[in-house]
């Protein structure tokens, strides 16, 4: 007799973008002429850069002819790939090993499959707001209790509040993953170098191992802020870092990502390289390679001309973010992120919660903006701005906002 | 402190390919001048047909024009491939809705991952020899003891033996979930409408589960012999299907794959409707969805053109595997498979084990094949050969067989 994974009974509801659906949708009947500007969702549109296409078209080309068709490639992802990605590394000064990295069909993927090589008994330590995959995997694999008052049992919520401007303290619990995000979604802040340092000094004191989410690492603008955790001395020790082309290159459609597992990296009761080994056999076993042609399109998109053109895509989303940024803070709102970061966090005024701002600014504005509350308690009485919209919608949007909405 | 899941420790090795490189890499050094031919690995080596180009260019096309473009989609595919995918199963009077239907990177991954929406408790029954897929992806979430003598503990193994044709008789023991494929991968043979309705009926009885594997179902001749296991009544309400465009369309490595969870499927603990739900909040919590450039190459490849040229590229391969079949015969093996299947599977002569054969196979003719042994105990004795490969050097390695080896 088959029984279902009780663990998914205990995920709460997927409740924040239904229902921004559902308010946007009953706001679309009322008034059907008034235009609607979505600032919500972290999706890009702005087209591929020229090269990107040409390494996306080769790789299709590629397939029409017996001489270069090829079938399943390495799980682990094509080595020219590989190449790119420790030549992109170390011009950072870091020096990782191509076996070290893993290419994927994208960094929510391997985000929420990371967990499958750590015991099932983990526990879990995750910023509050927070990405809810890193949560929502966790739940499904059993690492949580029940969900009760906006928290699950069991994990070690570390709060995000202005008093820490947004990044953490360490946790106040003995842990054994700790999930970071920085450039941070939702907050929009970035994690200094001062600051990495403290949690991997932590996590090597403590055994502790780091999964690392630097997927919005191509708008840190400032050089002293580390684009990747191994930036941060000792840190090949305890972690892991998950990164994409989603938000670097625009493959949030055409799906790519990869994991960086180094050999050095070891748990409690493995040896070194085990663990990367063990991430090894879970590709190898329950993946089977990201798209041979998008793999095409993220070589060009690494190569020199293509690093140029990705940077170009990502001013202009970098150039919404500050306008929706001065925006507000010239309605004198508090704002925080959208400089090293594609996301503003924003301060409702009058200490409104996330939901009755988003009405506001949805029935005065016709502004959708996504409540801070769905990512977590700590998330209340903020709201996420995305800059990944079109800039000409973008400048209406805000334009719609400086004529309607006061603190 | 962080441990690792112990569950990959009971793995046993991934030694089947590693060691077939290995006798092979030796054999190469010993004669550096001798041709090999590989008759092993399932990989496609046929170009893509050119509406499948046509359609993986114009989704490249697509992303190079912001009023085209497009980033993340659904999760569960665009909904015009699941429209495709829709009359796809009607033409067979296969009758499903859009959203029973999961687009996904590939069979593979749905494969590994469908265990998720199950209890860790659940009894697993797999065929022997099996495709090793179904047996890992179960070992690493818990839900075997330790291997031992070439069986996992807890697993309930269905023996594939010449006197049942190669097709399972029903469980022995109770068991929650069970894993068929039809076409077989690695004996090549097919389940008949007649070995379907038992297992359904079984399952039913039981209230186990079926999961599906129609990866080869494309390769089928025979418009009696099921497709789907949706072709047989009352399946819907106790079996998943998954399939793949990677032997249909030649997609091993551009991935894109689908799964099938009817609404009307059922656990013991669960409601009409919430295995569906379940699946779903797997798909959209840990996956964003297959490449939009794959998508668009499966919409054509599914189009009357499309599966016209997709059938004449299945053509070269069976023609392949006839080849090889009536080359055994000829000798007079023992053959079977090869007729609805890209695999021909072979008794080894004089009861030589699987790698003494393949060692003869190399040395004698500088063949490489894959031994059944490695598929399972049951495997042991025989051999698997592939239809995937290039049609010249299949000629050419069937004449060395021919040439050099004997009963």
């Amino acid at each position: 007799m088959a029984t279902s994974n009780n663990n998914y009974h205990k995920l709460a509801g997927s409740y924040l973008f239904s229902e921004i659906a559902k308010r946007t949708g009953a706001f679309k009947r009322e008034f059907p002429t008034r235009e609607i500007f979505h600032l919500g969702i972290g999706n890009t549109t702005q087209p591929l850069s020229p090269i990107v296409i040409d390494g996306l078209e080769y790789g299709v080309k590629k397939l029409a002819s017996s001489k270069t068709y090829t079938g399943y490639g390495e799980e682990q992802g094509n080595m020219p790939l590989r190449n790119e990605l420790v030549a992109f590394y170390k011009k950072r000064n870091v020096h990782l090993l191509e076996e070290e990295i893993f290419i994927s069909d994208g960094a929510k993927s391997d985000i929420a499959n990371i967990q499958s090589i750590f015991a099932a008994n983990s526990i879990v330590a995750i910023q509050d707001p927070v990405y809810p995959v890193y949560v929502d995997s966790n739940v499904i694999a059993g690492r949580s209790g029940k969900f009760s008052n906006g928290t699950y049992e069991g994990f070690v919520y570390m709060p995000c509040t202005r008093e820490n401007s947004f990044f953490p303290a360490l946790p106040d619990k003995k842990v054994d993953l700790i999930y970071i995000c920085s450039p941070n979604n939702p907050t929009g802040t970035v994690a200094t170098k001062q600051q990495l340092r403290e949690f991997v000094t932590y996590a090597k004191s403590q055994k502790a191992i780091i999964i690392f989410d630097a997927a919005y690492s191509a708008f840190i603008q400032d050089d002293a802020i580390p684009r990747s955790i191994y930036e941060i001395e000792g840190s090949k020790e305890c972690a892991i870092e998950i990164n994409s082309f989603s938000k670097y290159a625009g493959f949030t459609g055409v799906r790519l990502g990869w994991t960086v597992v180094p050999k050095t990296l070891m748990a409690q009761n493995t040896t070194e390289g085990e663990l990367n080994f063990l991430w090894n056999r879970r590709q190898t076993t329950m993946f089977n390679g990201a798209s041979n042609i998008a793999q095409e399109g993220g070589i060009a998109a690494l190569s020199d001309k293509g690093q140029q053109q990705c940077q170009k895509i990502i001013h202009i989303y970098m150039k919404n973010a500050e306008i929706i940024g001065n925006c507000f803070r010239n309605l004198g709102f508090d704002v925080f992120g959208g400089i090293h970061a594609p996301y503003i966090w924003l301060k409702t005024p009058k200490n409104l919660s996330s939901w009755e701002f988003f009405d506001i600014l949805l029935q005065k504005a016709g502004v959708v903006s996504t409540p801070g509350v769905g990512f977590g308690l700590h998330g209340e009485g903020y709201m996420r701005f995305s800059s990944f919209g079109n800039p000409e919608m973008v400048r209406k949007a805000t334009k719609q906002i400086a004529k309607t909405i006061s603190i």
